[in-house]
């Protein structure tokens, strides 16, 4: 822990819809719901400095900060979210919750229907990215909070920065979705389905049903595989591990680990097992494929209709070919024949989609500085 | 069947190495060996009209015609390959071999090990491109062709023929690497090692010695899936699916499929797995993650210094993400350096990996003009 981390940090949880179940997307009805979710910095008196961060598919609540005193590693963005960095927790107040259908402490298949006492599985409703918004609108609500000065998220968390900004305009001031789109493309979504065939696959899985036993693992280890490829670009792959041989001088002529990236995929495949449920990746996954926000609304534009008060930084970057520049130039257009103030940047980095994880230092100049121009307004 | 196919053909085979095994490049041995083949056209008196073609991951040695009247789908590659096409069948004796390590009638792990009476399974030695160029040149001495007018082949068929080229030069006039590499790049390696991970995860693989019982279907079509996706573009997939759903009027909220992409991978993984070896798809794949001509030969370059006798037409695709241009130029900058006759093509196009398969026209004026070239130094 260093003099820039939020430091030691706790999970709460907030439950709603216990009387009255919350309607999804679907038309199906869901509750009791409970999100799991954690604030650093101070709310002021004005409640006017609260920014929302989102997660991507994998993530959690725990956006930074450590558990304990031994935590060893701290949140999946804390070189972004503490004192001084790009969000600053001296200057905002941050919330981070994990979405429903996850596996961190919200509501999702792995969660006890309290109508039958057995784990939901496969009879948990599918959800939507706009499902997970509405449930996160609940927490802002029950936080007093009635205006959001910004909602921030790459990737998935870009997703549901964009649905905030579509389904409650009047409830954001700032919009920051990097390295995202506004519509699941066929490729993001051919990688989805992949995923979860992989996971239907593990005859673990069971139809779902597997709490009581065994875990599908295998299985949602090679869809974790295909994910990180995609994460990566080739030349992040060239620099990291080019054709490098792993603990081994010359060609193996078997079938275990020759290469350092094969090594390097099963210790990612395996490791993510042990943190995530497989039903999650399904459910997170699905939701992903559905979003489309210029579906229901004729187009995208007519999707931001009413961000003429909302000020975006739409980022993405060269190198990433999941969400490849041209989703967020489309945004863009959209966002400004909708008549909002955008500022769009496409950052040079060989990351590919992980560069919104690791271009801190490029980030934290954009962000802060975005920032502080959106907080003068409101003030 | 058309005026322009080759027609009914059938499947050959040759064994060679029955009293002395073939020496591997892992050093262990293999025999006997069979190799199943199949010709189209005649070879001329002089000898000098054969061309070999040599197959990707997922083909075999049926390049092109029929097998019977009734028979509804032509080869691999019939589109180019029969009288008036890019390899003109009136002008010249066109071979293709099924791989070893293969499944299509070549030895492989699923061929029955003469010592011991049982499928090999992951006893088969593990074999490299080199090790499937040296069984072909024993089915082209065994057809007494002691110089090959061309060898051509895209994706791993390109990888073939760059051997050829590094192997045997002067049993070699002409290289056609098309869509391919001299050496796997760490992506390539890492969406190999995904499919084998595929695989292996599926409980009926058994270590791979499942042929008295079920197949791993279920991991083989994952595996195929992956593949699927990387031989596309977004583009492509654009063109073909976009956000199309498939059987379906709205989304329907459960975990069918949606989308027509989903029904397309769905569908291509089923299928593959009722023509092809699962322990086949590991030994292709690993042996196309081994292929790097210069490891061991110093440099690109002088992997090919006995290579100014040859005349190359390197073909790649704008839109391959897979096998990118950028690989088929350094093959073309060493082959350059080792003062060979080169002609490189990048084509336009939008269909990805599969433009090999599919930009037949654009193919057929090149290489037909190409090979009609390297004949005439030849006569």
């Amino acid at each position: 822990m260093n003099n820039h981390s939020v430091g030691i940090v706790q999970r709460q949880t907030f439950t709603f819809a216990e009387k009255e179940p919350m309607r999804l997307d679907s038309g199906e009805m869901l509750g009791p719901v409970t999100l799991a979710y954690e604030t650093y910095g101070r709310l002021n008196a004005e409640r006017s400095n609260a920014i929302l961060i989102c997660h991507a598919l994998s993530g959690d609540s725990h956006v930074a900060g450590y558990y304990s005193a031994e935590d060893q590693s701290p949140g999946w963005w804390d070189e972004c979210v503490g004192p001084g960095k790009a969000f600053d927790t001296e200057r905002y107040f941050v919330i981070c919750s994990n979405v429903i259908g996850g596996c961190q402490g919200s509501t999702g298949p792995g969660t006890i229907n309290p109508q039958t006492g057995d784990p939901y599985g496969l009879r948990f409703p599918v959800i939507t990215i706009g499902d997970m918004v509405r449930a996160q609108r609940h927490l802002i609500d029950h936080l007093g909070i009635e205006r959001l000065l910004a909602v921030a998220g790459g990737s998935m968390g870009g997703m549901q920065v964009l649905q905030w900004a579509a389904s409650y305009p009047e409830r954001v001031r700032a919009a920051l979705p990097i390295a995202t789109t506004a519509r699941h493309s066929p490729m993001l979504i051919a990688f989805g389905e992949v995923g979860r065939q992989a996971v239907y696959a593990d005859p673990n899985w069971q139809g779902g049903d597997y709490y009581a036993g065994p875990r599908p693992a295998a299985g949602l280890a090679v869809a974790r595989m295909v994910g990180h490829i995609t994460y990566l670009s080739e030349q992040s792959m060239h620099h990291k591990f080019g054709r490098r041989l792993q603990a081994r001088q010359r060609f193996g002529y078997d079938f275990g680990a020759d290469f350092a990236v094969e090594g390097y995929l099963r210790h990612k495949g395996s490791r993510f097992t042990e943190r995530f449920d497989a039903n999650s990746y399904l459910y997170v996954t699905k939701a992903m494929d559905y979003f489309d926000l210029a579906n229901g609304n004729g187009s995208l534009a007519a999707a931001f209709s009413q961000s003429k008060g909302i000020a975006y930084l739409v980022v993405s970057f060269t190198s990433d070919w999941l969400y490849p520049p041209y989703h967020s130039k489309e945004l863009v257009s959209a966002l400004t024949a909708a008549g909002a103030d955008v500022t769009y940047c496409n950052l040079e980095s060989t990351w590919g989609h992980d560069a919104f994880l690791l271009e801190v230092e490029t980030m934290t100049g954009l962000v802060s500085n975005f920032l502080e121009r959106v907080e003068k307004t409101v003030r």
